[in-house]
């Protein structure tokens, strides 16, 4: 029997009607003639709630009494929607992490997948259920206690049963209706995307496109299972939505695929620094120490001439990290400096920039893409502060008033707006 | 290390302040050197929320999901208690159902217990730890799926912990200080009791004075547990509330300990039926059938002469249930009636009766209390209906207006107000 994996989040099972609309998807796949494994969140609100109060009785909470009243908000959902699969005459039953069993790390609110034995639930499929309703986000330690995912992490439950199990393909149902060009609300000409590379995903979810965790995308490009993102709110069939999958399943594809952006960015520069081995990691250690997410980072040679306070090379160290995270930033610095560790003239910080990015695995064969990218920014007067690139990425820092003039540019430039 | 079970009930964990002030008192106990048990119930009005939704899902629901779905809320209490404790530096974890674990029998909603073994947690005390705090209500069949024991079943676990970890005492914590001689509501003499045997308990729980679920009283009974039954609300030492134990441990007892009282009954009352073996069955079956919870029974000859229509001997037969059955009970005996399985002349609802019962293990070996009972009643002009008896209790069914009246009587002439 062909199996599907369908996934339903929060907003997706957040009432009880909502919970039948998404029963009604699950049973036109039965009556295509599927298995399905249904994936559900907490409705939504529930774990917020649970964590709320976790928070509240301790602070510095034990996470494993974190993971076992946390996790009860999925179990909650997958009851019902088990008791809704079987109203609609569909034989369902519900199952908690621990009755699978999914194994995980003992690594409690953090915990990944050790791995998912399918005897149980194959057993009841060959008893005649058609639908095993799981709940997402948890698991079971080896010692026998609750562990989750850390949160979102249903999308990863979602991946990693469609890879235990096989499945053709895994269905996570959201409420967007899929992957677009760029964020509609920046330009209408945004277009949404048939097929995506898993490789583009992950870099379009790490900059700011929320709509799939990035370690459900990593987990389903190394066991190369086929995801596709589909709205709930949407009469939907077997072509709705983006299907997120191996490059070589995509026919011909554009050189870039979409623009991605963050506009909650700042720019660090560190001027006068001593050009020597091991000054990065000296800098780099205490942001790191300190919890910074450090994302672009650039050197260059300081624009400053040879003076005698420093006889020895000096450069500049820019680099970008989220504008919540820049007091941190700063104090870790300066902490760096009074302790000796590192030493520099001058800290600026810029907390109006952006970023943009052009993603496309397309680029690897294509050469021209940063000068195209370069020129249309150039058009519209839009100056760059910092560059970097990967191998499917080009990526700029820019002040934030322009961002989304950069992000229509771009999205004409690469002409996103034709299939 | 001795042990003691503390038991608290929804409205004693209904909020994180409430969970706190009944830590408190499991800190205690921790301090005066016993390692303890806590079960715990759904925080108030949760299993309510749990329990609409599933009804609202399904109608005629699957049990085992009602079970998945309802058992949440106690998992979240016991997480957050064992997270509060941990607070107070008293070392504490969770224990849901499934890791003591609770076996049960697979009857969903109204499981039986089959065995607690103690290793698990018999280890993590070993470990040092001081606290378990076990889920309430819940238990795990041998298929591995969730189960619960019906409403009010916390106060069956905590016994049946304090059963099988031979528990010095048994706490159940709950929002009344004790068990009193009557409600005092009805009568400002009501006093509270020191100690109760088991068997009066029984006969005032199911008459009313809802205060201990009867099955923890019957399990108590039979593993000769310790109950005491004191406040959540209040400062409370070692001899608050009111013990529930053996009679042996009672020194004295007095005649009747309490009267109980329900207001809510109806008396109904076929008269004519045939007097012969088998009357009774063909009576009380369909009532059985249509879930009718009959109390007390009584079969006297009838008033009426012998008359022409009904050749054979006649008697009548008069039996009282819960008011809200009553429409029930009528359509299931005029349904036996158009299908002959029964005959009577007429049937006669009186919806305006109340029961009053006076209880005490003293009446064993004690003459008159029976006329002490109907003497008192008699001087205030309560006219009596019904009678039926046990070993240790007469009740009476009377016009519900004289209920209070009759109770005060009571509790004065068998001088329940004195110690």
């Amino acid at each position: 029997m062909p199996l599907l994996v369908m996934k339903f989040g929060g907003t997706s099972v957040a009432d009880l009607d909502r919970i039948k609309n998404a029963a009604q998807k699950v049973k036109r796949e039965v009556e295509r003639g599927y298995d399905v494994i249904v994936i559900v969140s907490a409705m939504s609100g529930k774990t917020n709630e649970l964590v709320g109060w976790v928070e509240k009785t301790s602070p510095l909470f034990d996470a494993r009494e974190y993971d076992a009243v946390v996790a009860s908000g999925e179990n909650v959902t997958a009851g019902l929607m088990a008791l809704t699969l079987q109203e609609m005459d569909v034989p369902a039953r519900s199952w908690q992490g621990w009755q699978v069993p999914i194994n995980t790390t003992a690594a409690h609110s953090s915990a990944r997948f050790v791995d998912i034995p399918r005897a149980n639930i194959d057993a009841k499929f060959a008893e005649g259920f058609k639908v095993a309703v799981v709940a997402g986000f948890q698991g079971v330690s080896p010692e026998g206690r609750v562990t989750t995912l850390g949160r979102g992490g249903s999308d990863t439950t979602a991946v990693a049963f469609a890879a235990a199990f096989a499945a053709e393909r895994c269905d996570i149902y959201t409420d967007v209706d899929g992957i677009y060009t760029t964020d509609p609300r920046i330009t209408s000409k945004a277009r949404k995307l048939e097929r995506i590379a898993f490789e583009e995903m992950l870099e379009l979810a790490s900059l700011g496109a929320k709509v799939l965790q990035t370690r459900s995308v990593e987990l389903a490009m190394r066991y190369k299972v086929k995801l596709r993102v589909l709205s709930s709110f949407e009469d939907t069939d077997e072509n709705s939505g983006t299907l997120v999958c191996d490059e070589d399943d995509i026919m011909e594809s554009k050189v870039v695929s979409g623009v991605a952006f963050s506009r909650e960015e700042a720019k660090i520069t560190l001027f006068t620094i001593e050009d020597r081995p091991g000054v990065a990691s000296s800098i780099f250690g205490p942001l790191a120490d300190a919890g910074i997410n450090v994302d672009m980072i650039v050197q260059n040679i300081s624009e400053k001439d040879y003076d005698e306070a420093h006889p020895g090379a000096v450069t500049d160290m820019t680099f970008s990290c989220p504008i919540n995270q820049v007091a941190r930033a700063r104090k870790a610095l300066e902490d760096a400096k009074t302790a000796d560790l590192i030493n520099y003239d001058e800290l600026i910080i810029d907390e109006d920039v952006a970023k943009v990015s052009v993603v496309g695995i397309g680029m690897r064969s294509h050469a021209g893409v940063a000068a195209r990218m370069f020129k249309a920014l150039s058009q519209e007067n839009v100056n760059i502060k910092v560059i970097s690139t990967s191998e499917i990425k080009i990526s700029v820092l820019i002040d934030r008033k322009y961002m989304e003039l950069a992000v229509q540019a771009l999205h004409d430039a690469f002409e996103l707006e034709k299939a």
